[in-house]
């Protein structure tokens, strides 16, 4: 039996996080920057970042969410406002104190001592504080209510220890923030974000996601209640991909959020915000990359047909051109996934094979070689990313005619879409562990040399304060976190593997990024 | 004879500067934030760049320029490297000095001083050096050429006197970076985004612009030739609307991007870059907005109609709305400029007349009113935004039926978009003076009590280095700055106004935003 001699040189199964590293530059997705934390995302990578931000959006704005822009620096005193009414206020960020430069006299640049600000500024972190001063002045009754608003920003947290897509100091997102009335229809916001993130993961990324809440420990600071997607990558971690919050009117309150209501009386709004980031190519790599590199579902692909004509540099480069050229436009002029098809005809210079592995590793969904041969018989030679390899170990080429892969193209990218999802979902149920009772059956299931232990679903009493501070410190030992409570999991029937009470409901416990 | 009452409080003629803040405010488009010099953009005006980068980023893509994203920090080092090599450059920027925030014992915050950075970093003013470092990464031999990035970001520059969407600290902008084997291959990138921009603001944001380079005073700091689309607004003033630059090797050289050339000899890239900003909707303000409010031109507006249903809060507002609806529905499924019309039902309460005026003030193009008589009688009442008042100073209301309104939508959105343009080049046409020969004419031209003189041509030798300062000199006295040469111009057969020598080429002169 043959070997398959795979794209990349370090295996998932062999050093996860070097594999990791290795799809992210061997598909051209994005490099460090040389500034500490940040990211440049290249184009290939910034491509399925557009798709991902067209395909939201038209989900935000169907929700009569409109968008806006807030600025990026945002006043101390509107982190000293919110430090003292909200425990876990996070410090770690970058402050502004000059604005100008100046020359130190040795050919060097310092801030000008003369140019200090009298309030240092803070690069966003994220823009509850700033959109409810805005909200605060453009709210004054129930007639104004809903106010249903979102950006697509950057923001800057300070990371010790980044991890590109992952955990940057510098990300892109988009930030949902809205005010209502009352907790009702808060609630119905919340939830409506939330659900627009299980279904563009799912539908759109083809990442299969739990929907749930997250415990009490794990909200955002100064949240009634936090609602998570979490997605399994393919070494069993967790990786959270969405986060919708109810904010009750804790930072109404903060900001001086009011309205009228109807019986003239005056009301603190409650509020919600709701984000996902550029983290969602880091879901996306883990979830759909295998040995040969990325996989990148159709629906986000910026390219999800390649043409590799074979040129010769002679006279019948002309002929082929224009055959491949004919196959583009009869494929562009196809639908998949309800748009047009997006295929790129790719006839810059260098051998087709050496393309070829490059636009595997990159993971477009569909590469298709043509030579003259195939020209010649009307055929193409078509290579599907989801299904690369044959059983002799080589990549395994079908040949359609050329009228054949233009008709079969819609249905095709389809079917590559749907099996990358349920590969994904096959997966992730294939490595969540359930029936464990007992908290020494969940730490020898985790003591186990498990490469990839996966996930643990138990039952617990849902502790608060100090007795769940006590949970989380024994998970904690595990390297373990509760990711969330599942929306759509059964009901309790036995007894907490915590706390031994009765349990009420069930959570998944996990490693997570 | 009826007198108009107009939807604003100040007219043009009686206070530019006035009425341009009451239109921001009027239209609903942003709003001073409290954060020194950010501006909020609200979703009028947010909506409206959507627009705009859209169909900017359609023709960017269509060039084969690829999006990236890099980093909004940029190391001092890199500024250090071009104030060696780069006359005239800014200091003026935002600087972080620290990376947390702690309490300062008495209830507020300060940065942490044992979180102080190394080495400071600059939010980007502009991101030619980190770009360039980029592209000193990526480049290796002429086959990685030409490389077309892009990226659409925010950029911060520390703004003494601040004016909404002309002149912010922060603004959004696209920038684009291209590098080349040669000169002819940048100067032609460097043509390609100028006509772009050409076409963007004449075809899209019916700007008329006048296209020419800028002189030698007013080119960006480190470029060899700077390009610019020059508008001329109501009172007169010059807009640079959008910039295209040639760079030579400066940027190269200092970022150390080069590339082995064909016969392996090593080579500097010739780089460009190119931008437009957010102040293009200042442009579009001081272009097509009249005493009424803003008028947005179709193509850029984020709805092009408007449909209110005059409910009446009574059983015969469901079958209205019915009515509303298929007029919407019917509309939406036209097709204006080459796009499917964008249509708002705007059901929210509130008095028919009170939104109306809203919508006028924020400058739909086309506003239709639909009341219970209309229905009955199967029309409409529509009001166009570029044709608002009739001769009896009463709002100009059509009653189309509602098959001829749906119907004939895509051409009057087109005939809208085309008045809206032809009205503002017969304005600028009508203010540019030519023929003026002596420096004591262009003097009393602009000492004469005209509120908006406008642009003057004049013919000069192009004098440089000391020469042009003292022209330059001579002109600021005036207030004046060249604003560029244009290259559709008749050639110079006279003598130069400031020197007296033969003219070699006409100039553009004006007061300037």
């Amino acid at each position: 039996m043959s070997t398959i001699r795979h794209a990349l040189s370090v295996k998932r199964a062999d050093d996860f996080a070097q594999w990791y590293q290795e799809v992210i530059s061997a598909a051209d997705l994005a490099e460090e920057s040389g500034v500490r934390g940040c990211m440049v995302i290249k184009p290939w990578g910034y491509g399925i970042w557009e798709r991902i931000q067209r395909l939201m959006d038209d989900r935000i704005k169907a929700a009569g969410v409109s968008n806006c822009y807030f600025p990026i620096f945002i006043p101390l005193a509107n982190f000293e406002r919110e430090a003292s009414h909200v425990e876990g206020f996070a410090k770690e960020m970058a402050v502004v104190t000059h604005h100008r430069l100046i020359g130190d006299g040795k050919g060097g640049l310092i801030p000008d001592p003369e140019a200090k600000l009298e309030e240092p500024l803070v690069v966003r972190p994220t823009s509850e504080t700033i959109i409810g001063d805005a909200m605060a002045r453009w709210i004054q009754s129930w007639r104004d209510l809903p106010l249903l608003t979102n950006q697509w920003a950057n923001v800057v947290r300070w990371e010790m220890r980044t991890r590109m897509f992952l955990r940057t100091s510098e990300f892109l997102w988009q930030e949902g923030h809205t005010a209502h009335e009352n907790r009702e229809s808060a609630k119905v916001e919340t939830m409506r974000a939330l659900e627009m993130y299980r279904a563009c993961a799912q539908e759109d990324l083809a990442l299969p996601v739990i929907v749930g809440e997250k415990p009490e420990n794990e909200r955002f600071p100064g949240a009634v209640e936090t609602w998570s997607i979490e997605a399994m990558m393919q070494d069993g971690k967790a990786l959270q991909a969405g986060t919708s919050h109810y904010l009750g009117t804790n930072f109404a309150e903060a900001a001086g959020i009011r309205y009228q209501d109807r019986e003239g009386g005056q009301q603190f709004c409650h509020t919600t915000s709701w984000g996902v980031s550029t983290r969602l190519i880091g879901g996306i790599i883990m979830t759909h990359g295998d040995d040969d590199g990325l996989r990148v579902p159709p629906r986000i692909a910026p390219h999800q047909v390649v043409i590799l004509p074979m040129l010769r540099e002679n006279e019948g480069d002309a002929a082929l051109l224009t055959y491949c050229e004919e196959l583009r436009s009869g494929l562009a002029q196809q639908s998949a996934l309800g748009e047009p098809v997006r295929v790129l005809l790719d006839s810059k210079p260098g051998k087709v094979a050496a393309k070829r592995w490059d636009w595997v590793r990159k993971g477009a969904p569909v590469i298709i070689e043509v030579g003259g041969r195939d020209m010649e018989s009307g055929v193409v030679s078509l290579l599907r990313r989801d299904r690369l390899w044959n059983a002799s170990a080589k990549p395994d080429f079908a040949a359609p005619s050329r009228e054949e892969c233009i008709a079969g193209i819609g249905a095709m990218l389809g079917e590559i879409q749907q099996n990358l999802f349920d590969e994904a979902l096959a997966r992730r149920e294939a490595n969540i562990t359930r029936g464990l009772t007992r908290i020494d059956e969940l730490e020898s299931f985790y003591a186990e040399d498990q490469r990839y232990p996966g996930w643990v679903e138990v039952q617990w009493s849902k502790p608060t304060g100090a007795a769940l501070d006590k949970v989380v410190e024994q998970l904690k030992a595990m390297k373990l976190t509760i990711r969330n409570v599942p929306m759509d999991a059964a009901p309790a029937d036995g007894t907490c593997i915590f706390t031994g009470e009765p349990a009420v409901e069930r959570i998944y416990v996990a490693r997570a990024y």
